[in-house]
């Protein structure tokens, strides 16, 4: 590359490694950011370090926050009888987005992949099946993706806590709002009307 | 947003600002940034404060540098007779990267605009004609973007420099390499015809 300083080539090679960013679009943030130094350069690496400094993963849901337990699993105001079941943080944070739930959360940080090595107790599955004990958890919400993997691992975690006294749902297959159904695959639309509602 | 915690909130917000992340990306970088503390949050962080310490624009030719001329102002194998006049330091860097010249540059930062109020002013011209002064100059290369506000500056530089020693070119237009012809614009096309070289 051999830029100008040693600064600058590392600034560009390590903005090339977030997700959405080039080589190309890496160089292009490193000037944006030179450029618009005290309003942007200065902030963002001052809020870098504090998230460096501040974030943790909580260590009951492993959602990420600046206390552990989190904010979402210590708020009064939310049900602690449902524990709604996601595979990252970022879908936590899809949830949260639309006002889905008032429960609490669990993030199993993947999904089943034997092929990879994943195994349960490489996700955070032991810690749920312990929540999951609680006499006051009754429903555990399985938000997990509609991919196979995803699927096999709420399959999984199904059969762990079956017997238990707690009950297991998933979302709903169905056309999403606003979707025309011309536009869908056949299984959603097949999943649509089996899983119809009374109008 | 109401995330978890403001530190994530105000990280997504400032990532958000970068060319090329939008809020939806940037709420990703985030997560994929705290999800790599150590190995890319921290050195991020560390390189954007250094960045900031350290990277100076340079006082003669506007390249940004840890140093002040620049490390290519500073080269003794470069040719001092020409400078390579460009619009912003990305063009500096593009034509870097080709090795495309082995001369100084010099960068404008923008190009005249009457309308939003921009005059020369505002752009390191004074010092380009400053340094165009100079007996060891013999060529100035008009490297500006082939747009309307490009060529208006460099036909601006040009009537400034008109008169004195130093001789003013430009770059040539034409079919890009690897181009095909079938691609390009009738302005392309009939100024490689019209700018034809022997075969």
């Amino acid at each position: 590359m051999s830029n100008s300083g040693s600064e600058i080539d590392r600034l560009i090679q390590l903005l090339a490694r977030l997700p959405g960013l080039g080589p190309r679009s890496a160089r292009r943030a490193a000037l944006h950011l030179i450029e618009r130094k005290d309003q942007l350069l200065g902030p963002l690496a001052a809020a870098m370090r504090d998230a460096f400094d501040h974030v943790v993963a909580c260590e009951t849901c492993g959602n990420i926050d600046t206390a552990s337990p989190c904010h979402l699993c210590t708020d009064p105001r939310r049900d602690p009888s449902v524990i709604v079941v996601v595979e990252t943080v970022g879908d936590l944070w899809a949830l949260e987005r639309a006002q889905a739930t008032s429960g609490r959360y669990h993030v199993l940080g993947g999904t089943l992949s034997p092929l990879d090595g994943v195994g349960p107790d490489d996700l955070s599955i032991p810690k749920l099946l312990e929540r999951a004990g609680d006499p006051a958890v009754k429903e555990i919400i399985l938000a997990v993706n509609a991919t196979v993997e995803g699927q096999t691992t709420a399959h999984y975690i199904t059969d762990m806590l079956a017997g238990g006294e707690v009950k297991v749902s998933r979302l709903a297959h169905g056309v999403p709002v606003g979707g025309e159904l011309d536009y869908l695959d056949d299984g959603t639309l097949a999943a649509a009307i089996r899983q119809r509602q009374p109008f």
